[in-house]
Order: structure tokens, then sequence, then C-alpha cells
């Protein structure tokens, strides 16, 4: 849909860090094949398309930072009156004429195309899509290889210019005063699902929409974070109460966290564990943030987290410490994650400047809840820095 | 997203429809294996999931029948709530372990798997995730045969239950409804954006949203087919105005189209080019309704329409005479079209009881605009029934 694609400046961008990682690549082409875009595409084609396509096309970026466009005829106009591609070849039947034509006019030696074994974010050509296309380039070039255009894609990612950031960073600064909203709000005998409906109706009244589903937790009830929805589950005096909400702003998104203990009659502050429960993971957070700097790994960041969590006895989470954010909430490339099986190489990926990570750790506090912060960062030269206000205190409802 | 899943009955009969089409391919399991959904998932997901997964999961079919999903811990609930499936299997650190004891005890000798050469509908999984997909299944056994899951998918699309048809029904109701009132808006000085918004408007104020991007073309001043977008060109006395347009009930589409000719002062009728336009494009939607059958092939009736257009000296258009309609607007399987590379096998699909299509011929009748009718068909056993009253006159803005 066409409020899910960046502007034309952010996709000028973008297809020039292409053209860059590719020569560090050593590689002559990156290619993005799709097939009619309206109902779906590929991550990455929110990055680098305009418009949606009708039929099977591409959108190619050749060593030299030339980007060309192979579409419908249908589609031609609204790609050439972007203005972001040296050429719109169209085609009516048959895709394979004007792809063979440029292929064998370019002669490139290895073609990066869009699978990774390890980043589901650059692992967006279907598989018979892919079948097909290699069947183009070998019998145009015997001799071609096929790599895999992770490397573009995770700096697609990762190299946030500074109009991403600036997108962000409003979508973060709604994020925070929306937070403030609902500690206005909340009150015992609500419930998780009127919290949620009050979450939602904030964030459409200013004309956005949340970049995920947003999440309500009230209480160790089996209402936690097991749970994949806001319930009728009332929050009660005693309750750990815990928000986990994101919107989007120019396509970018933002992923924050805050919690919230439900003062009983007489009480003045949070009993012991509750309390502990979120000093520990306060101060997790920002510990994380002192650590995350380029050159870091993910996966050494996740562990300052994580040995803070078991080692004051709270069992661990069984999730990562934090992803990247951009067009996507989860966006993909490095993380901040345990080397676990199911988090591939993302863990050991490098981190560079302009990435910008959630911190994320979270616990449950046995009979009173669930306490989850999520911080989001950005590394610079000088390490990471929060896009707002970090939670230190545990806030109050009364 | 949640709006976009089907129903639990529809899903319920979609698996077994599935489960029946492994057994007539002899095969022992469908596998459709996903990431994170929430920020988009493969086509078909949609018809057999009733929630979003968080990690990498798969839903597979067994050939008896028994539908089991593998999913992170944390979805867990939502899919055993769900009461679908026979068996719901976790894990957090490693998706490998519940899937490899599954296989092992399974045993299936031939394993349908989401990719195909033809049908980008059934072409859902990413090319690294099939790599994947394919070392564990060797892996656990060697003389595994993977096959596409095409005829599954083919068919989870085609037999459409009465609870879909209903659905689309309601679809092409509120489409019906909405026309009328685009009728009576209809002027001369409304620009297509004016006309675009309107049918939003209409849209939005049943709570509903557009099944794809509606059209809105006004004269033969450059700004016809081949732009992609509503713009600011006035309708003028004189013109062809061609509305395409349809929305979602209950996560099922409906695809129409009409056109109209606004009269000239002193005009009381289209003078004559608009309107052999016009009749050319009934009579072609008429004639292949009436050709449309079980049985027949959907590039000889594709050839019914277009020898129609060609022969009345109109030229070619540059599209097939109509898709399948469901989940999707352009839902994929047999299609209406001519044998054109960019349409693969679809054209040669066998067309089936259940399955509803659109009919969509078109033309430009030069210095008027463009003539499109589109009606939506269901095929019975004795031939082909329009959902709604088709165009059988051109419409008259005065």
């Amino acid at each position: 849909m066409a409020s899910n694609l960046a502007s034309k400046e952010i996709i000028q961008q973008k297809l020039q860090q292409a053209a860059s990682v590719l020569k560090s690549m050593d590689a002559d082409l990156w290619v993005t094949f799709v097939q009619e875009t309206s109902a779906g595409a590929e991550r990455v084609f929110s990055y680098i398309s305009p418009g949606n396509f009708t039929w099977e096309s591409t959108i190619m970026v050749a060593r030299e930072g030339k980007p060309t466009v192979i579409c419908g005829r249908l589609d031609q106009q609204d790609f050439e009156e972007s203005g972001l591609f040296a050429e719109v070849l169209t085609f009516v039947q048959d895709f394979k004429a004007p792809f063979m034509e440029y292929i064998k006019a370019l002669k490139p030696r290895r073609v990066a195309v869009n699978f990774s074994l390890n980043d589901s974010s650059a692992d967006g050509i279907p598989h018979g899509r892919f079948l097909y296309l290699e069947s183009l380039l070998k019998e145009a070039l015997p001799g071609v290889e096929i790599v895999s255009a992770e490397p573009i894609i995770g700096a697609l990612i990762s190299q946030k210019t500074a109009l991403e950031l600036a997108a962000i960073q409003e979508a973060v600064n709604v994020t925070v005063d929306i937070l403030g909203e609902i500690h206005a709000f909340l009150r015992p005998g609500l419930t998780e699902k009127q919290v949620y409906d009050f979450v939602n109706g904030k964030i459409a009244a200013r004309g956005l929409v949340p970049s995920f589903e947003t999440l309500v937790f009230a209480g160790d009830r089996g209402s936690g974070m097991g749970h994949g929805a806001a319930t009728e589950n009332p929050i009660q005096r005693g309750d750990l109460v815990h928000v986990d909400m994101g919107v989007f702003v120019r396509g970018y998104a933002s992923d924050m966290q805050r919690t919230w203990y439900v003062l009983k009659e007489g009480e003045e502050k949070a009993p012991d564990a509750p309390q502990r429960g979120f000093d520990t993971i306060a101060g997790a957070v920002e510990a994380c943030r002192q650590a995350l700097k380029p050159g870091a790994k993910g996966v050494d960041i996740d562990t300052i987290a994580r040995s803070r969590v078991t080692s004051a006895g709270f069992p661990e989470y069984p999730h990562g410490l934090g992803h990247q954010v951009g067009r996507y909430v989860h966006d993909g490339g490095a993380m901040l994650g345990p080397a676990w099986a199911r988090y591939k190489n993302t863990p050991f990926l490098p981190i560079a400047e302009g990435q910008v990570f959630t911190l994320e750790p979270s616990l449950t506090v046995p009979g009173f809840g669930a306490v989850g912060i999520e911080e989001d960062v950005v590394v610079t030269a000088s390490g990471a820095r929060y896009l707002a206000t970090p939670q230190t205190e545990l806030w109050y409802v009364r």
C-alpha cells in the first residue's frame, strides 16, 4: 500500500547505499524481482520502490549506481515520473525479453539476489521465482555467479540516514506522549482490553497506525507475556501493569514498553519484590546502553542483560534483548540476542553507527506480573543515545 | 493483521480441503513454513492460520488430516485456544528440535512445499527458507521427495465454500450500492481525485476497506488506463468515465467496473463511437459468461472476448480477461487469460465448480476514454452466474 512506501528522498539514498555495498562486495548487479506487489511484497521492496507493480517486475541497481526498472506497461508512467530510475523498461506479454536484453548488455559477473539463510528480512525472493531468475541469468550468461544480497539489505536497514532518524524520533516522541496519556488513564478495574482500546484510540486520533499490535498485561494471572493479546482480565490493586506499543510516522516505527505498579490501599510504594524486579530491568537497560557502541557484538550486549536478570534470581526471558527498528518494527539485520539457533548469525553481525535498536529485557515477578522496559536507542560514534527519557522509576497507579 | 485472517469455520474447511488434495497427489504432508508473520506472510497463510506467529513456525497438514502447528512458546496459547490443530508443539531456542521429532515420527515419503514456477500465489516460501527446510527434511529422511504444493493452494483458492461465497456476495452487494451512489454523484467538473475520495469515503463510512486501490479515469487525455491513480483531471462533457473498485467483507473481496458517458449539452444519447465501444464490451462479457463452465479452459474464454474487441476494430487490451476473486482481489490459481509468457500455465488450469472469476475486457475509444465493465461470476455445475445485475446499458451523466 502507498502508505507503506518511503519518501522519494529516502529511496534515492537507499539506492545509493545499495550501489556502494555492491562495490564493496565486488558484485555488479543487485536484482529485486517481485510479482504483483499491492497484495504484499518482500520487506526490502518498501525501501527502494516509489509505487506498486502490477505484474512481475524488477528493480535493479548496477555497480556504477544506475537504477533500472523493468515493469508492465501499465506501471510505466508512475515509475518514470518518480525520477528515481535511469531507465524504465516495459513489457506487455513477457518480462523475459527486456530483462534478457538488459542482462546481455550489462554482462554482470556476480549478481546479488534477495535470499539468506541467516536474516529473514533479506530472504525475500520466493523459491519458484528464484529458480526462474536463475534460469534466465544462466541462459543469458552461463558463467554468472549468484550471491546473497544479505550485505546490501543489511546496510539498507542499518545505515539510517538523517531523514530516517528524524521519522523514528517523531514516532518515539508520539509514543512518549501516549504513554503519558496511559499513565493518567490507568486505574484498578479497567480490563486489559479497555487499556488496549484506549491506546489504539489515541494512536488513531493522531491519524497514525500502530507499528505492531499493542500489548497490555495486568498481574500474574496466566494472561501475561505468554498470551498474544489483551484480554478481559481486569487491573487489580497489587498488579504490575505492562504496556508494549509503537506507531508508524512517515513509514518508520517506534517500539517502547513501560511498567506500572498499582498501589494497594495504604501502600505508598511498591513491595520489595516488584521493586527489585523493576530495578533489575532498569539497571540492565542502562548497562546495555553503555556497552552498545560501534564494533560491539550483539551477543555480548545481550549477555549483559540476561546475566543480570538470572543472577538476580529471575528466570531467563525467552527472547532477545533487542532488535533494529525502522521501516518495520522488527527491522532485521544485526540483532542484540543470544546465540540461539533461531537467531542464526544475526547476534554476531557488527554493530555500527546509525543503527537504531530496542533494549527490552523482561522478567516476571511471581504473584505480581511482568516487568518490561523497552527503550529505543541510536548507535553513534561515541556510543548509544536514548531517543527518549528512559524509565528509571517504577510508575505508580494510585 | 488479524483483520486479514479468515474465520475459524473457513480455516477448518480449508485444512480439510488440503488433506483431501494431499491424498489425490499421493503426498503425505503439506508444510507451510513462515517467519514472523505480523509484518506480512505468504498468501496462503491467511487461509489456514487463526493468528500471527512471532518466530519461525510451521502449519502442517498430514495426509490423514491431522493439522499440527510448531511455533514459539509465546504463541502457543492462541493456537491451542483456536481448537483447529491436533497438536501445538513449541520451542524457545530452536525450531529444529520439535520439527525433527515430528518428521522422524511421521516419516512422510512426499512432502508438499509452497513453491511454484507457474502460480505466484502458490510461490510463498522464500528461497533461503526453502533451502533450510530442504536440509532439515533430508537430514531427517534422506530419501524424502519434495514436491510443489501448487495443487493444494490452487484447490484452497478455487473450491469456494458456502461461507466464502456468502462473504464475496456481500462484498459484491456493497459494491453495487456504492456504484449507485457514484452514479448519483458524478457531474462534469469533478476531478478524478474527487470521485476517488468520494468512493473511499463511502467504503470507510461502512466500516470497510477497499480490496485494492480504487481507479477513476475520465476522458481520453493521457490519464487513462496507463496511469495508476486518480489525478486532478476534471470530468468534461463528452467524456467516458470509468471506475474500478471493490471492498473486503469478512476478508473476502469484490472487484467491479462500471462505465458512464457524460452527455454534452443537447445530447440525449452517446455518440456512435463510445456506444459501439460499450456494446462491444457488454457483448463480450455476456458471451464469456455463457461459455464459462466446468471443464472449459481459461485461454479459450479469454479468446472469445479478445477477438470480439479486435474484430470490432479496437486495439487489444494489455491484460487478461479475468482472474479469481477471494481472500485477495487477484486470488491466483486458474485464470482467464491469453497464452502470454507472463501468465505461465495459469490460463490452462481447469475451470471448476465453485470458482469465482471477474470478467473484465476493456478498450479505449479514441477521443472519449476507456470502456470497462467488470462483472463477478461464480462457476456452477450448469454454468456461470452473475453475482450482481450486469451493466448492459451505458450509464449517462447529464
